[in-house]
């Protein structure tokens, strides 16, 4: 048990999480992880509570797991979808987000292509003092909280799976590969790790990680133009998806060329330390960002262990947060 | 209490309500937004009855609040849309509707682009005699009964919390402005407030608001072509939402233009009587129909209580009708 | 009740459907359709569960009845439509499937445009040993179990609505009328109606119903160019939808031509058995494949009885795959 209390009422970033308040959230996720796999999975935790899942962005599997997570803690749930939205009328962002809080949503799950978006919005509830709380389900470039923490989870549930703690992950060597520059994963995962005290190592193209980059977090962060220099003895691989406009926008040169320097394989993961496994936070582009084969070995890939672990995450906070103000 | 029993199965429009029906409708909302203010927000009133949307024509906010009135009664919701549809195989319309009754739909809310057709199926449900009530979310330019009832509760509301009727209505001097001829809420709301006994003046171009439309409840509408004029000791104002293709349909000339001579501002409410306030259907049009700066302002703006207001009396829309049969 | 226990954990196709399989299913249809009749249409038979629609191929009567037979059922059910899907984002059919499988997806109801999907996607959960359900809502021209099944029920219930039992339609003459070349519908029918021991007419145009097309069951199909000699004595016809595409692709000269020689109308029923009744399922095209006249009398036309008996069908199929592990 924590002697500190949860006292945060939106999910914007990660950015100024503190130790214990990870270790609250992993703390929660775990009793959820097992509720999942009882028969009967549902709690009545948030019954009679509305979440409202507001994506201005479309997306397939992050809201199904905000919904699926909602549904099992017996939320009422509304979904936002741009397709028929009102916004095609002229209606602002935050007109729509009033509009959805005056209907008496309890907390608004908001992804937006624009960075910054959940951030206004949440802001807007603080001034209005009426208690809803805002969760950032990706926003722009920004971050993506509730992907990096699923991961963190997944991370510390395979090393202790009684007592998933933040601490657990200490000193271990991370390689995130990819498409750093435009992955708001890549940004939230960078914060969770170098509070839990990781060495991380990056590895992608400079269109895609600009030497810049390594001033993210000043000190924390190795920047790798080969990348078996990034995984040499990495205890854990993080593989970005490459979005194939990239190849439109002449950020790469090719898919077959990507995958060559970049992909990431079974013959890639020796240069890891043993028994090093793979994560990816999906949709996967077989045989550009990650091989086939390794996408389908459980026993080198935690895609599916991450996808679980999703909506035990976002139960946790969901529940964290729905049950701060009672 | 009233004396007068609900007896009527359908919502279909205003212009055949009675006095009594409008008060039942009034205290059975307010008993609802009273639930609608506790931490579980449901009642059971409903369960296992089926509440299908039928809107073929798209709407975010209406869909929404219907679908959320319904689970807060506890009933199934079913989605019908017309993007996912069957009609673009050549189903026709009420085909569709016997195709969600035959499945067991119970009450149906239907939205349509053209005038008549709730009252349609409606009619076809009698005929049958399955006892199966149909609700207009809006038709054509004709009725759209359920916004107009949320912007009377919303009125009465303010006079007497306590105990919202039509009566507290008689006498009041209400503006309506914009876009009359093309709108059903207007209509609607024409309907609601003759029988209130409210003293209507309407404002807006001969394009929008032909001298014609003084015929819709003889005797009972005045028509203006300057706003100061229909605003002159007004107690409420409601705007109207200006869609901007009537702009390239050269019904208006520009919307700097309209926004100048029928655009609600701040400096205009001082025409009115003292602490009038202002009802907006949405989604708002900021800077055309009204300033962006009114619809901020909470203490002249009653948009967000019209929207929670939405919620309870679909609530006790569907309640009334959904247990008229039991 | 029968002596034989149903032990399938996917519902694929009819293909090789026992017997006994047939009858508990029917028995099991009958006590839900009971249920659907009381006020509170819901049992808590999979509470907790999850269900899943993967419609890769968009539909609304389907979806929809699938998604009210779960919720009826008290699962929880999570919907998945390629307009909003990761497919667009280059994600494998199988990895989507996979995704909702890791979410905790306890059912999967599975439609796609091409054959065979649904049964690689069960075969790959085998495989796995997870314990999870694939329910085949139509792949391809292929199969389309639960229609076919919900056509059973339909006419084995007007022959004894106590105990419907497939034994009840030994010898009965049936007639399938229209486009059985691109019909998953038919032949999933075909598959039932030959295990019942029915007697098969079928009539099309070559293009729609080429002569090989009756080695599809050797000796149990009779082809009929024209419609009168398939309807001879018939004592039921079930008519399929033309899709107007077909017309495009010149396989029917006109739609008016095709109504002509093989549109079924309350004349052409004179051809058969006294009380002979008209199946369809849906969507209808009025006055191609059928009379406007013929679909509105329910004195003859069995559809709407179709739509209810589906509901019914479905929550019996979910159930008895939903409770065969526990």
């Amino acid at each position: 048990m924590n002697e500190n209390k949860w006292n945060r009422s939106h999910i914007l970033g990660l950015v100024d999480w503190q130790e214990f308040e990870y270790d609250i959230l992993l703390e929660t996720a775990s009793s959820f992880r097992e509720v999942l796999s009882r028969a009967t999975k549902k709690v009545p935790a948030l019954q009679g509570q509305v979440i409202t899942n507001l994506f201005f962005e479309s997306s397939t599997r992050t809201r199904s797991s905000f919904e699926l997570a909602a549904k099992r803690l017996s939320a009422d749930t509304l979904n936002f979808s741009p397709s028929t939205s009102s916004l095609s009328k002229g209606e602002t962002i935050l007109d729509t987000a009033m509009t959805y809080l005056a209907m008496g949503t309890d907390i608004m799950v908001i992804r937006h292509q624009h960075a910054g978006v959940p951030q206004a919005i949440a802001a807007e509830m603080d001034r209005l003092g009426n208690g809803v709380s805002v969760l950032n389900a990706g926003d722009g470039q920004h971050e993506h909280p509730s992907q990096a923490l699923l991961d963190l989870f997944t991370l510390c549930n395979l090393l202790d799976s009684e007592t998933p703690r933040i601490g657990l992950l200490s000193g271990k060597k991370i390689a995130i590969v990819g498409d750093i520059l435009h992955s708001r994963v890549a940004r939230s995962n960078i914060w969770s790790l170098t509070k839990a005290g990781c060495d991380i190592h990056l590895a992608g193209p400079p269109t895609l990680l600009p030497e810049l980059f390594s001033q993210f977090v000043p000190g924390k962060i190795t920047i790798h133009r080969e990348l078996a220099n990034a995984l040499a003895d990495a205890d854990f691989v993080m593989t970005l998806r490459l979005q194939k406009e990239r190849m439109g926008e002449q950020l790469i040169p090719s898919l077959r060329e990507y995958h060559q320097q970049f992909g990431i394989t079974r013959e890639s993961l020796a240069h890891c330390k043993k028994g090093a496994k793979v994560l990816h936070p999906g949709p996967v582009n077989r045989g550009v960002e990650i091989s086939s084969e390794l996408v389908d070995d459980s026993s080198l890939s935690l895609i599916s262990d991450q996808v679980t672990n999703g909506v035990a995450i976002r139960m946790a906070l969901l529940y964290l947060i729905g049950t701060l103000k009672h």
